[in-house]
């Protein structure tokens, strides 16, 4: 892969799979970083035309064999798109690669990377976003800044290939964090997954028990705690089905506290000390994650 | 009480007893409508010399004897205390007065005001503010414009009074919407009651799981959804217990809901509906709060 240096990009030409809010943010930070690299995007074609109209990528595509030479490649389509994907990079991309992706679970693609040829480094990746829209209209050249981005190696990956990785993601705003995709699935299923299906549930008992006349009483509580019910659907289908281990314990930890707060309504001193323990967490949410 | 006329103060004596964000804000909002109208507050000395400092009141005062001459009471302390309070004002009440509270339960107050002597009519009250934050630091003449304001009357209240008080309320700006006390709790407990301990749950649950290091790997989602999460516990805890007849069927029917969710998280078709239903309710709440 070549040296690494702050004034040398780490990469000569990406490819880029899927350019949408993260995909394209990708492309427009490593513009704004290294004004000579080669982009290539591969996306439907109404998403590439966009792309190449807003000069997001020097070549844009619907097929996979404008990846021919690019020494990164970024799988960024929805998490089980981007297993078929891989499966596919052996017939067109010819030379050595890195390879990673940014799908919100790793366990699934680390262990379908192991059939890869040896001249491909697969380096799993989770950039973690700050938005709930999706589309190349949301993307931008700072979305990644000061926001973490997961790195989860497979167990035999070139050490320097997992550096140069982290110095790209690093350059161009994020905070790198290696993990084991094991560890990293766990943690995501509490703090990304399970907020996201416990606003969703939420918001269909609210809405399906009182209708649009009582929605109209919410305040702004009901608002936020909902937010991500807006979330697109199908990526979150994917993430919910290739992490169901994971995140199972999570929900049921989540109803045997819900279903002891039910049987505490009354007892006020253990209502307090739970609200406590919750507002102590917060507080540590928002000193932890610099909200 | 005197005819009410757009240019005339629907009252001349307010009296407020809790002078906190709520309480505050309607003595600002009061003085800002009818530069006239006197205000007395009572609450706890540091409160009361603050809003005297302030000049949010004329008269501030740690005695329910500052009510005496009041037309409006205003019960604004937390749902248990405004219950106690209720019993009192007879002691210190002579005249005829409007009797009024913003309590976030009204089933029991309402029935605990049948006891009252006939010079006073009391019409339960709940404005649906907006902000996470108790305390009177908090306080703004603008808390309740363009929000609802849900007024709960006995059944034997004077209407002309009722009235009175939807005049006041929806001069200082708010959406007034008249409401029995059994409605009021039953969607209060889902819209709003619901929300804030499932907010609470779920940054218990996550943060108990992933300890601080995993929290500062979360996204705005959880901060989202758990801004609840820091709301004043002595507040709700007494209207998780005076509304736990209510809250408890809501708990069950969201605990019912994520069980489903668990057992569906491999069957996409039936995740991408519920997130799809979910999604529904949303924009409903979106555009039906005008948030």
């Amino acid at each position: 892969m070549g040296e690494v240096s702050a004034t040398e990009p780490p990469f000569r030409r990406i490819g880029i799979v899927g350019v949408g809010l993260i995909g394209g943010s990708i492309a427009l930070a490593s513009r704004e970083q290294w004004p000579s690299v080669h982009l290539a995007g591969v996306d439907r074609p109404d998403v590439v035309a966009e792309a190449a109209r807003r000069r997001i990528v020097d070549e844009a595509s619907t097929e996979l064999s404008a990846l021919a030479d690019a020494d990164l490649i970024v799988l960024a389509a929805p998490v089980r798109q981007n297993l078929s994907l891989l499966a596919q990079l052996e017939r067109y991309v010819s030379g050595a690669a890195i390879i990673t992706d940014v799908g919100s679970t790793k366990r699934d693609i680390v262990r379908a990377a192991a059939d890869l040829p040896a001249r491909f480094t697969f380096v799993g990746g989770h950039p973690l976003g700050g938005t709930a829209f999706g589309g190349l209209q949301y993307a931008r050249a700072d979305l990644f800044v000061n926001r973490p981005w997961i790195l989860t190696p497979s167990r035999d990956a070139d050490a320097a290939d997992v550096t140069t990785l982290q110095t790209f993601v690093t350059m161009i705003g994020s905070r790198a964090c290696v993990m084991t995709p094991e560890d990293h699935d766990r943690v995501l299923a509490y703090v990304s997954h399970l907020p996201q299906l416990a606003a969703s549930a939420l918001m269909q008992v609210v809405g399906t028990a009182v209708g649009r006349e009582g929605l109209a009483l919410a305040g702004g509580g009901l608002a936020d705690t909902t937010r991500l019910a807006s979330s697109p659907a199908d990526i979150w289908r994917d993430i919910a089905g290739s992490n169901a281990d994971e995140i199972a314990p999570a929900i049921d930890a989540l109803i045997a506290v819900l279903a002891s707060l039910r049987d505490d309504l009354r007892d006020g001193g253990r209502l307090e000390a739970l609200f406590a323990d919750a507002a102590r967490w917060r507080d540590q949410l928002v000193a932890r994650a610099q909200l």
